[in-house]
């Protein structure tokens, strides 16, 4: 690679700082402060080196690995959607697809493409890959509702049929992380943090 | 894996949740907030992998991804070290060693020898691997500081001699990259914002 390519590397590394200011709606562990994009996406990517193991399927876990860093750089452009919002579409959306082009699009031509592609992955969920990103991108604010008191369902009236329904994509990525997630779940409701 | 290596690694993946509290000396791009250390390794993971093709030597890009995520994890115990701080020791001390045993220890015995094993490559500094994460966490904040007017080296009255010698590290990791960020270097000391 030569300097040019460079350049276009340091130009996007520069811009994806913009990830660190875009809040969730979630909080941290036992905790009131909001987790941001970037934090959330390393918590990911750690998440998936330790628990890849209990992957469906055999999983490239570099792979895994870049689509949870990844997967939220969109928002710089789209913003954050709260995965509860009724009013949002959740699927890939224009904006979302414009600014993977945009972004991943500053990188020199074949990795642009690797990343769009990577990320397009992502959100069709249908790779062994995609799916234990995506059951990654579950569990981690489940476990933080449930070490906050309800956290995010509290706060925004959400109930169990609806956090089951958006939790059991876990199931497509693990089955043993499903069976403790699932755990989690109904724990949630007998401690009553989590309204039937 | 069975469902007590699970209930061990969410132990772990709730306790790292700590790292997003770490404050850096460090500043976002273009910015008064410092950075935390999960943000930072956030950016040095999504850095390697854009990257990686720049190292002086092949490497195994997960490992690389697998240090910089996990490379700061001991300072939930031991704190962050400045690195222009001239009374602290900057190589392995006593302390992160043990936070190394006390948190990665949280996992199943094969894995929490695994990442000691990986944390320990990165602090020696040796293999292509360890050079080239280490380019990656030294170069980050030299693109901070640069954005910053100066950032932390006007800040803390660190001057040219002191950013070079920290930051030639960077050429055992990458040529191509050292000779940008020397460039970089010397560029901040003719716009006024390094000292010589």
């Amino acid at each position: 690679m030569d300097i040019g390519s460079i350049l276009q590397q340091i130009e996007f590394i520069k811009e994806i700082d913009k990830l660190k200011y875009i809040q969730r709606k979630t909080r941290l562990f036992n905790s009131e402060r909001n987790e941001n994009d970037a934090e959330h996406s390393w918590h990911l990517a750690v998440m998936a080196i330790v628990l890849a193991g209990h992957s469906n399927v055999p999983v490239d876990v570099l792979k895994v690995v870049k689509m949870v860093l990844i997967h939220d750089i969109v928002e710089i452009d789209a913003g954050d959607t709260f995965i509860y919002d009724t009013q949002k579409n959740h699927t890939n959306t224009d904006d979302e697809r414009l600014a993977a082009n945009r972004i991943f699009g500053m990188l020199p031509a074949e990795q642009a493409s690797e990343l769009i592609a990577i990320w397009e992955e992502f959100e069709a969920g249908q790779t062994g890959e995609a799916k234990f990103a995506r059951s990654m991108d579950r569990l981690e604010p489940l476990l933080q509702n449930s070490s906050n008191s309800g956290g995010t369902w509290k706060e925004f009236g959400v109930k169990y049929e609806k956090v089951y329904e958006k939790k059991k994509v876990i199931k497509e990525g693990s089955e043993a992380l499903w069976a403790y997630a699932e755990g989690l779940i109904n724990e949630s409701v007998e401690k009553g943090i989590l309204e039937k």
